[in-house]
């Protein structure tokens, strides 16, 4: 272990903690208006405004049952200035209460440009615990966030498989006979080296799609990489495909947006009963998830 | 040509005729502390009012020389929300100039989040006539945003070789004996052979920089492809370098950021005179080029 990191509880220590309490679940914010229920959105002044209640409602109704939450950055941006004013202050709500947050920006340039979004999300207005970083750009583009890496109160996950349908375009091109994606878990695992934290994993983790064979592939390879794993529930992933994704019920979080978000359609009193159901959500999927974890 | 966009005057010939009538140069505006002259970032109210006066500045100084600009939004996102406010009002003040703008966010996600950054981008506040996108996710990514580009008015590019030290970590690993991003640049040819403009070059282009063997590897065998090139200048790209990225003198901007918008360092009065300087360095460029293009 990395003697800087030593002693301190770095937040990958405080995610594992979680895991260990409160079961591997990561609840996806992805406010939209089709999840919200019938009468929802013109309570609000804005559509920015119910996106941030929306998110509030969800969370007040989950968090003793899950690990972290991921907001998607883009649902916000969508919504432009207001909607980013949101994100802000969603973030801020979130980590005063002492929950765990990802921000889901995966952003990736270049290393001066990167230093701006390090700053952004880290450092400034938009900062989160986590974050997803898109590498394309190779090391060079991570060094920025590395800075802030060393006070352990930060992480990311790295994009190396994801869970969209042509993900494997260029993604699982063979190279050496191997995966693209693979090589890049490779480097991954290589820089995360020295911010492992005292329950062995890295402050850099890896973002990999709930796909049971790379799953399996890449966990007994890589015992150091935590992940976080998108594709499960309404991207058609079951737990039997998600279940590589751990060892010893831990090393990983798994995420769920849609399925929790959406929980009241169809469901009697969803106008109000909206934060229930996807409490209810929430306990169904802990409930399948235990089933592949014992 | 595709009939859907024959007889409409879209972006992309927009943009070739820039590149006629002014030639070739793309003005990066990535405005920074360090780039303003001195005492210029106290005469406002904040910082991103500053980076918003600083980039009309540089705009109104070199409008006439220059075929588009190319808004780096990190360096705005890093500024919080008021720096996005910037971003927006920066957007909206070049196009309604008739100005051309890349908003350079190199956004990239699956296909329902990549709904929204489109939405962001290309149908809301941030909208720009361009943007920049990395395709890591595949096809399915890019999907949301494709519908904007039937109106033949937005276009974008794709990350093929990016031009910092470590971009050959991936882009250039081989697959098949080829770099990985040749694979890349065949898929956005490919996408883009429905979008093509009068000119013949397509709505979808693709991100190259300035690297003499990629770029002279890559123009002849990709000619629907038009290039923006970053890495000239202060990233060490010379004229020599991007030579091989035209075909007649078009198909083709360059990027210079940096050394642009801090020409003015080190010279007389620069607190007033930096826009003269901004345009004195742009001239030398085009001189630059010229000399290469010919």
């Amino acid at each position: 272990m990395d003697t800087c990191l030593a002693g301190t509880m770095t937040i990958i220590d405080r995610l594992y903690k979680r895991v260990e309490e409160r079961g591997p679940i990561c609840v996806g914010l992805d406010p939209a208006e089709d999840l919200y229920p019938p009468g929802f959105l013109k309570k609000f002044s804005s559509p920015a405004q119910a996106a941030l209640a929306f998110s509030q409602e969800i969370v007040a109704a989950t968090a003793d049952l899950v690990a972290c939450y991921k907001v998607q950055i883009a649902h916000f941006e969508a919504l432009g200035v207001e909607g980013l004013q949101a994100y802000r202050d969603l973030l801020r709500w979130l980590r005063k209460e002492g929950l765990i947050v990802i921000g889901d920006v995966k952003r990736g340039d270049i290393a001066s440009t990167a230093a701006h979004y390090a700053k952004a999300h880290f450092g400034g207005e938009f900062s989160a615990d986590f974050l997803t970083i898109n590498a394309l750009f190779g090391f060079d583009a991570l060094t920025p966030f590395l800075s802030y890496l060393e006070s352990g109160k930060h992480g990311f996950f790295v994009l190396v498989r994801t869970s969209n349908p042509t993900a494997s375009e260029f993604q699982d091109l063979l190279v050496d006979g191997r995966p693209f994606y693979e090589h890049v878990a490779e480097r991954v695992a290589l820089w995360g080296e020295k911010f492992r934290g005292e329950c062995g994993y890295s402050l850099i983790g890896a973002v990999v799609g709930a796909h049971r064979e790379v799953l399996a592939r890449l966990r007994p390879r890589f015992p150091t990489l935590f992940f976080l794993v998108p594709g499960y529930g309404a991207q058609g992933g079951r737990a039997r495909d998600v279940a590589p994704a751990f060892r010893e019920g831990n090393g990983a979080v798994v995420v769920a947006a849609r399925a929790i978000l959406g929980a009241h359609r169809g469901k009697p009193d969803s106008a109000e009963r909206f934060p229930h159901y996807a409490r209810e959500a929430v306990l169904a999927m802990r409930e399948d998830l235990a089933q592949c974890l014992r």
